[in-house]
C-alpha cells in the first residue's frame, strides 16, 4: 500500500494510490495525482540520518569507513512534499541532493536486536537529504545548518509498506538532474543496515511511530542550483520530484 | 509567571506557581508540590543546543572560541520533568551534567533580526543537557548518542515568562552535586547571546513556538554517576533536580 498526505479541495486528506494510479481518500473519492499539492510523506517526532553509510561514497569522499554509525538529526522542521520547492540561500557554492531510502517507524521501539528489527517498520520512503557543503567544515561536524534550511528534507511521494518491499537491502537508487542521470547506487552498498541501525539507535534513543531513519546516500553527488530539477527514483517505492529555486 | 506541567489525581494538567508556592490549576485547585509528577516543562518540535558558547567553558576544554555558534540537536525525546530519574546506561566514564539557560520560543521566528528577538521568546527554563563524553570522540561530531540517551534532557521545573527575566544575559547559574557547589558562571560570558543565536539559527531555520534553544554551559563539569542527587539553579528561574541511577 502506497500512503499519500495532500491538499485538495481545500483539505489535508490522507490517502492511498489505487490501482488506477490515483489518490484515493476515505469514501472513496478520488484525485488525479496532478491535481493535489503533495505533504511530506510524514512528519516525524524525530529523525535520524546516516552521514556516511555507502561504502562507494565513502570512497568517492575519500574517507575511511566508519567502525560505527555517525548519526545526526535531519530536522522534520526542513520536510517538504513530492514536487514541492527547495528554497536555495543565495551565495552559495556547493549545493547537493541526496537521494535516500527512509525507513519509517511503525511501533515504539526501545532497545530492540536487529534480529526483530523489521517488525519495527512500518514501511519506507524517499528521502532527498539537501545539504550545502559550504557549511560543512568539518565532516563531523553538527550539520544543523549544511542540512537544516527550510525546504532542504523533500520526502515522498508517499510511504510504501513493508509487505511491498521484499528486502530492502537490496534496491536500486536513481537520481536524475535535469532529466540527466548523475547518481545511481543500490542499498546493498549498505555499511549499516537498517536492522543494524535499529538495534544501534534504539539502545540508548527510543524511537517512536513515525520517526524516520534516512539511510545516507551513494556516491553521486554534484552541485545543484536554482532552476534545477531533480528526480529521486528508487526501486519498489517510486519517484520524488522537486525544483530548486531562488530565496 | 512560572508555569508548570504535571500530573495529579490521575491526569495531566498545566498549572502556575501561585504566590504559597503551590501549583494552581484552571478552577483554582491547588497542589502541593511534592504530591505531583513534573512532567517536561516543554516537548518542543525541535530543540537546537549550543556546543560551546561559555567563554569560560571554552577555556576548560582548551578549545578556541568558535567563529560561529556550534548548533547541535538536543533531541526532545531525552526531556524529562523536575524530580525524574536520569538512566544511566552501563559501562561507561565520562558521564556529565551541563546546566544551561534554556529560552523558549513563542512565536514563529523566521529571518528574525537580533534587534528584534526577544519579541520572540515567551519564556525560559533550566535545561540538564546531560552528556556522556565517551561518545564524544570528535568534539564537533554530531553528539546524538553522547546527548541523546533517553532520559538526558530533564528541563524545568516549569517555564518562567519573560516579563521576569530582566536581563538573560547576566543571570547566575549553579550546579550542586551531592549538596556540593561544583559549577558556577554567568550568563554574561555567553559568546552568542539569546537574540544574536535566534538571528542565527531563524536566518536558515524556521522556529515554531515551543521550540527551545539551550544555550550551553559554563566551566564546572564534571563526572556523576547512579546515586548521585543534582541540583541546578538558575536566578530568576528556580532550581531543577534529578537523581541518576543505574539501568
Amino acid at each position: 500500500m502506497k500512503i499519500a498526505r495532500f491538499v485538495a479541495d481545500g483539505r489535508l486528506h490522507e490517502g492511498i494510490l489505487n490501482a488506477d494510479d490515483r489518490l484515493q481518500i476515505a469514501g472513496s473519492k478520488t484525485y488525479a495525482q496532478d491535481a493535489v499539492t503533495w505533504l511530506p510523506a510524514i512528519t516525524p517526532s524525530k529523525s535520524i540520518g546516516l552521514a556516511l553509510n555507502y561504502k562507494d561514497h565513502a570512497a568517492e569522499l575519500k574517507l575511511d569507513l566508519p567502525s560505527f554509525p555517525i548519526l545526526f538529526n535531519k530536522n522534520p522542521s526542513t520536510f517538504i512534499g513530492h514536487k514541492g520547492q527547495i528554497v536555495a540561500p543565495p551565495n552559495i557554492q556547493y549545493m547537493h541532493y541526496e537521494n535516500e531510502l527512509v525507513a519509517v517507524i511503525g511501533r515504539r521501539a526501545r532497545k530492540v536486536k536487529a534480529a526483530d528489527a523489521y517488525d519495527y517498520v512500518m514501511g519506507y520512503t524517499i528521502g532527498n537529504d539537501v545539504t550545502i557543503r559550504d557549511f560543512v567544515t568539518n565532516f563531523y561536524r553538527p550539520p544543523v545548518k549544511a542540512k537544516g534550511f527550510d525546504t532542504f528534507g523533500p520526502v515522498g511521494p508517499y510511504i510504501v509498506t513493508a509487505d511491498e518491499i521484499a528486502n530492502p537491502d537490496n534496491l536500486n537508487l536513481r537520481t536524475y538532474v535535469n532529466g540527466v542521470l548523475k547518481q545511481q547506487g543500490n542499498t546493498r552498498d549498505f555499511i549499516y543496515t537498517i536492522p543494524v541501525l535499529i538495534e544501534y539507535i534504539s539502545d540508548f534513543m527510543t524511537l517512536e511511530p513515525g520517526d524516520t531513519i534516512w539511510t545516507g546516500t551513494p556516491q553521486g553527488i554534484s552541485h545543484i542550483h536554482p532552476g534545477y530539477q531533480l528526480r529521486l527514483e528508487i526501486d519498489g517505492i517510486g519517484a520524488l520530484e522537486n525544483t530548486v529555486v531562488n530565496d
